[in-house]
């Protein structure tokens, strides 16, 4: 991409990473980096089982030690009845959210939160938790969903009843909702194919595994006026979420945004803060929170589990005539797996006429699921691309080829109701086919996979403003956490707008009170939806700066116009004057009105869907089981991408975390229903040495909707590699592995049995 | 006033404040609260010498002590050209600002910053000051205005060529600028007068006296980008002053104002901030920096001290035939003392056909004179109210029966140029004379004296935001730090346009990017003209609101009206609709747009000019020269009270200030030009022991330019307090004191001589 920049002079180009000295020198300032005066230490008892009633909790031992200052229980926290559970337009469930923060009457999974000190140090916050006495009486528990499923599953919850695949009505029930997106007809689309493929396919709950805890500083006064400071995708998600759970207006509480270590959709939701800001009530002190790695494990949302059934039929051509998924997800603790939206992009790569995709919402006891990367997707494209290989092995088609035939356009219509409009799947096929990967030679037990994936990215509330300022530098400010670059996109797009010089532009994320509401960071939204915001204000600034050369020259706003970074008279017509600079209109702003800035608000349509396809060579240790990445390219459309260097980036990341998915990491509970590996040297992430350079392919097909034509990028990358390399495992040594991690023991196992 | 609300509903209403509980709980953070991981403690290292050449600066042992990681001097600082001083429009002189943070090749004054250095602990940093060595070329020195003015003065800058009373051209001078406001012929007047008085008056200088050091933390990466923490009057100011003192981009850095705790006009420009910038710059580490009291007193801006020649001459009846002031301030080290304010504001409460005042600025051995409130209007108001005063004994008219005759109304012509529009000086006098307090016997030794005094107010750059956040509650940001209340005005004009509850509505001081420039607080300022700007803010988002609800009824906006908090059809024809609440409509917002915000900029004018009298009654104790305050009553017109307890603060709090300048603060310089009294035990500001409870009146005529009549209130009470003071003792004691700090000593003397 680099040199062709259509015409551009920013959009498109590597410039200096507006947040890469501060991360790596260690200025930049996270979660745990800020403090307080008199601030104290908060800490967090939790379950040490899978299922219990909470007979009673004792916390006189712990009040009375000296140094504690604060301990808090359910008890301190509003109820909120089934009535209550949802505010507003689009929420969570606050009930289920009350009761994960602080169990009320019972626990439902290892590492569940039943209560919380504050102190004027760690040792004595630790030495209060040793004090609490909970009278627990241990229930049956479940933690597979296929389990959780059964007729006589111990129940979770006494107030579900929505029922599984044989709901059983006024019985309660560990499935929370069943969802259906289909077009078509199945049965006559299978009628009609020559051949089916069906097969099941399972995957283990995994973490996102950012590498910063969670962590808050919190602060509430007696009048309750809250300050919250903590890292998150969503500061305004922190705040909204906060009042929800406290009862409390959203106008009284303030968040600011720390930096923010990696959350991948883990840091959408809320743990500490509404905890602190009870401490700090109860205290009336600043209290500070920081989970260890355990508690990040044990205490917060992994991603879903599932159990697959997958089902595709072909034509002898190669022509796709019916498709069909059944998807169960486990939600862990309350409801709420993306399993919709796993049936909602799994097939989508795809122009079938007949598709049907079934989900199930499964609570089982562990920690409550939150989202990860392309929620869902990269679950339902483990089966669903697997399955596609496998058609094409048993069709003898080459894969991409396949792929071709039945790609998904301008003009297909999805099974979850949109036709697609421009995109670029087919351009990452045909990319693909040309990449040098493809005709590298294979060893003995290597072998090559294909995958592909599909996001439809979103949009949403997206607020930020413009402000020029006295010198004619521009500051833009928004309101989601840069997570991937957006601060360099934002500052790219100005600088675009403006005319001027990248180093004349900074952009910052400002807290709560600094823009009007935000929706979180997440589904690969900031660039495209602020972007737009971010655009609309520039182009109103630039109005005033014209019309601010109008007065100064005294003449009609329309015989101003604006190009490079400067007022100049719109032809002959409007008279001779000296083009006027943006520094020097700037500087004239308190004789013509006042300063210059632009503030807007939308809630932001029209993102544009974005797919992948990824090239994975592997080697086959058949000793130990060992898979080797040898060589791995990400190929995706990202619209338009603004700044390269942060869109390889997103993809090289994703890439890994779909590798140590497909590898290595998995949630492994003991027959007690306690996590066995909450820490990172039992739960094996990739680190550098397990893996290859990852080669990146951008595709630009811009999306019509945006200036600039931006679309996400940042979820895409994570859905192709598990499949990728389940296939090229195939490729290698012939076996079809079905079920995450393809361990070491589990690969061996396979060679072993010839399966 | 209360009860009485002009139908308002908030308006006028004594809310609960919203800094109340933080403050009185300790909570408030104020600019030393903060704090940042691996900060460091930077010092500074200050001149013993009143005026001396620096001959060289050995920084060396103090670089290698261990533990210190940054050592700054002037070379460290870009040196500012003569042509270079002045940036952008309003600007401070900037080649003199640099030269007060960090002395070049002179120290001007004892306390003058030579070096700074930033260590591991404050015991390092004192130790490394301590390492530094300064030759010295010690040279003579002037601390008072007429010995800097004389022929033969040390001169403190040798490009300084303005001249004196008699100019000599080519001749360097310590008199920086000569000012003139004259209307009329005095010569003329004065021939027509039947009696004149003439007297000469001195003021010593003073410090502001805020409880509050100067604090700073700021943080400054590799690449230019800063983050300042700090408690002033303006985070804009220190924004752009950092900028303009570094050559930086204003862009680059970030100011985030702490609460202010005190500042008075003290805290409108910068001492530490950029010291603080440069030695993290160069250690790489944030830097915290704290005054002591001592180098408060020493290292920052007092007010001017003061030599005044007052005339004034009338007709027997009272009328005031011509006026003439001669005043002489001193600035300190570097130009800048308020006289053209105390020649403008001085004779303004009185309809004079001939009016001359001539000011000069004169440079002296001392700290450099900044702001305190109403800057220089009190040292004038000394002199001429004491003038008015003696002049009706003269004429043997009642004090107050004199003002009133003479007393500037709408239309009167002010000797710097504008005509006076609606005002309410007489109101202030009639309210005088109708107070209680004037018919209150006097004992032996007692007297009573009244004055007055005048303050044209402020508007400029003034940016806010206003949100409806997504529970309907309501955010006001704005950017010009609250000292005396304005987050509760703000508050209590956004409830009452948008007709809902107070505490519905939160107002936040954002940082520098969370709004547009905005002008530093002062002036009396912000609440007329952030006001203003939150007003404007406030009602667009009320037509976004409609627009919402027009949507959601499908209905023409013109059919919507708000009222109460709500939005209604208007009228019969506009259909049948239940009222849509805020909430209810702020819940919508993600299906009708998006979030509702609007901020609003301008560089706002038309400020309400305020006139104050106050009485005064004191016992003057002949033995001691003690001189008590018995009942003090200030008397104002505020325009209108928006929150009449908060104006009620700012009167007594002016009031309290004055007494002290009148009767016992002042800077004491040695003979060898070092400060004395660097110490609230040395310097004595008044404490609640001293002093009765100050009663006020306010009297409310609106200003015409404020949606609700607002005009300043902070200035106008620390005007006539001295005068009065001195008035109230001359009545009790028949002797008229002219030389401030009318302190014991002063006041024995005075009666021992009889004059």
């Amino acid at each position: 991409m680099d040199g062709d920049t259509n015409g551009y002079r920013w959009i498109g180009t590597r410039t200096i990473r507006p947040d890469g000295v501060d991360k790596v020198t260690g200025r930049a300032a996270f979660g745990a980096d800020f403090s307080l005066p008199g601030m104290l230490v908060g800490k967090i008892l939790r379950s040490p089982h899978a299922h219990a009633r909470i007979r009673g909790i004792n916390t006189k031992k712990a009040e009375v030690l000296a140094g504690v200052k604060a301990v808090v229980t359910s008890a301190d926290f509003p109820e909120i009845l089934p009535a209550e559970a949802t505010k507003g337009s689009s929420p969570p469930n606050y009930r289920h959210l009350s009761q994960n923060l602080m169990a009320r009457e019972k626990v439902l999974y290892d590492g569940h939160a039943v209560a919380a000190v504050a102190a004027t140090n760690a040792a004595i916050a630790t030495e209060a938790l040793s004090l609490i006495e909970v009278e627990y009486e241990v229930l049956p528990h479940v933690t597979g969903v296929l389990e959780a499923m059964a007729e006589d599953a111990p129940i979770l919850h006494d107030d579900l009843f929505t029922g599984g695949v044989d709901p059983k009505p006024g019985k309660p029930s560990n499935v929370a909702k069943r969802v259906e997106f289909a077009i078509g007809d199945t049965d006559a689309g299978f009628e009609s194919a020559d051949l089916i493929v069906e097969r099941h396919y399972d995957t283990e709950g995994i973490h996102q595994g950012y590498i910063e805890p969670h962590a808050v500083v919190a602060s509430m006064a007696a009048d309750g006026q809250a300050n919250i400071w903590c890292s998150s995708q969503g500061h305004f998600m922190v705040r909204q979420y906060c009042a929800g759970l406290l009862n409390m207006n959203i106008g009284d509480i303030k968040v600011t945004p720390a930096e923010i270590g990696g959350g991948f959709g883990g840091k959408t939701t809320v743990y500490l803060e509404p905890v602190a800001l009870l401490l700090s009530k109860k205290s009336g002190l600043p209290i500070k929170m920081v989970m260890t790695r355990d508690e990040v494990f044990r205490g917060t949302g992994p991603t879903s589990g599932s159990y697959m059934t997958i089902k595709v039929g072909a034509k002898q051509d190669g022509t796709i005539t019916a498709a069909e998924a059944d998807l169960r997800f486990f939600a862990g603790a309350f409801p709420g797996a993306p399993v919709h939206l796993g049936c909602m992009c799994g097939f989508t790569p795809y122009d079938i006429e007949n598709v049907k995709a079934v989900g199930y919402d499964v609570v089982t006891n562990r920690p409550k699921a939150i989202s990860y990367r392309a929620p869902g997707a990269p679950i339902a494209a483990f089966g669903i691309e697997s399955a596609i290989d496998e058609l094409a092995k048993k069709l003898n088609i080459d894969p991409l080829a396949l792929r071709e035939k039945n790609a998904a356009k301008q003009g297909t219509r999805t099974a979850y109701g949109p036709t697609l409009g421009v995109v670029g799947f087919e351009e990452t096929l045909e990319a693909a086919k040309n990449h040098p990967q493809m005709s590298e030679p294979l060893g003995a037990n290597q072998g090559r996979g294909i995958a592909s994936g599909y996001w439809f990215n979103v949009g949403g509330e997206s607020s930020a403003s413009v402000s020029v300022n006295e010198d004619g530098t521009i500051t833009v400010t928004s309101g989601a956490p840069d997570i991937g670059g957006s601060r360099a996109s934002l500052c790219i797009m100005a600088a675009e707008i403006f005319g001027i010089n990248i180093d004349q532009v900074r952009a910052v994320i400002g807290d709560t009170t600094a823009t009007a509401f935000n929706r979180h960071t997440g589904g690969s939204r900031v660039t495209f939806a602020l972007g737009a915001v971010v655009i609309e204000a520039a182009e109103d600034c630039i109005l005033q700066l014209r019309e601010c050369a109008a007065k100064t020259w005294d003449i009609d706003i329309d015989a101003v116009e604006w190009e490079n970074g400067e007022a100049r008279p719109a032809g002959d017509n409007a008279g001779k004057f000296e083009p006027l600079t943006l520094p020097e209109i700037a500087e004239k702003t308190p004789m013509t009105g006042g300063p210059i800035s632009a503030k807007k608000s939308s809630n932001v349509q029209g993102p544009g869907p974005a797919f992948g396809t990824h090239i994975c060579d592997v080697e086959v240790d058949c000793e130990t089981g060992h898979v080797k990445i040898l060589r791995y390219t990400a190929i995706q459309d990202a619209g338009r991408a603004i700044h390269p260097g942060y869109v390889e980036g997103q993809m090289q990341g994703g890439v890994v975390q779909g590798i140590g998915w497909a590898l290595n990491e998995e949630y492994i509970y003991g027959e007690d229903g306690k996590l066995q590996n909450p820490g990172f040297l039992d739960y094996r992430i990739p680190v550098a040495s397990d893996l290859p350079m990852i080669d990146t392919v951008i595709v630009e097909i811009p999306n019509p909707t945006h200036p600039f034509g931006v679309r996400g990028v940042g979820e895409i990358p994570i859905i192709p590699p598990m499949a990728a390399v389940a296939n090229a495992i195939e490729n290698a040594v012939g076996l079809r592995l079905t079920s995450l991690p393809m361990s070491p023991p589990k690969v061996l196992a396979a060679l072993d049995n010839g399966d």
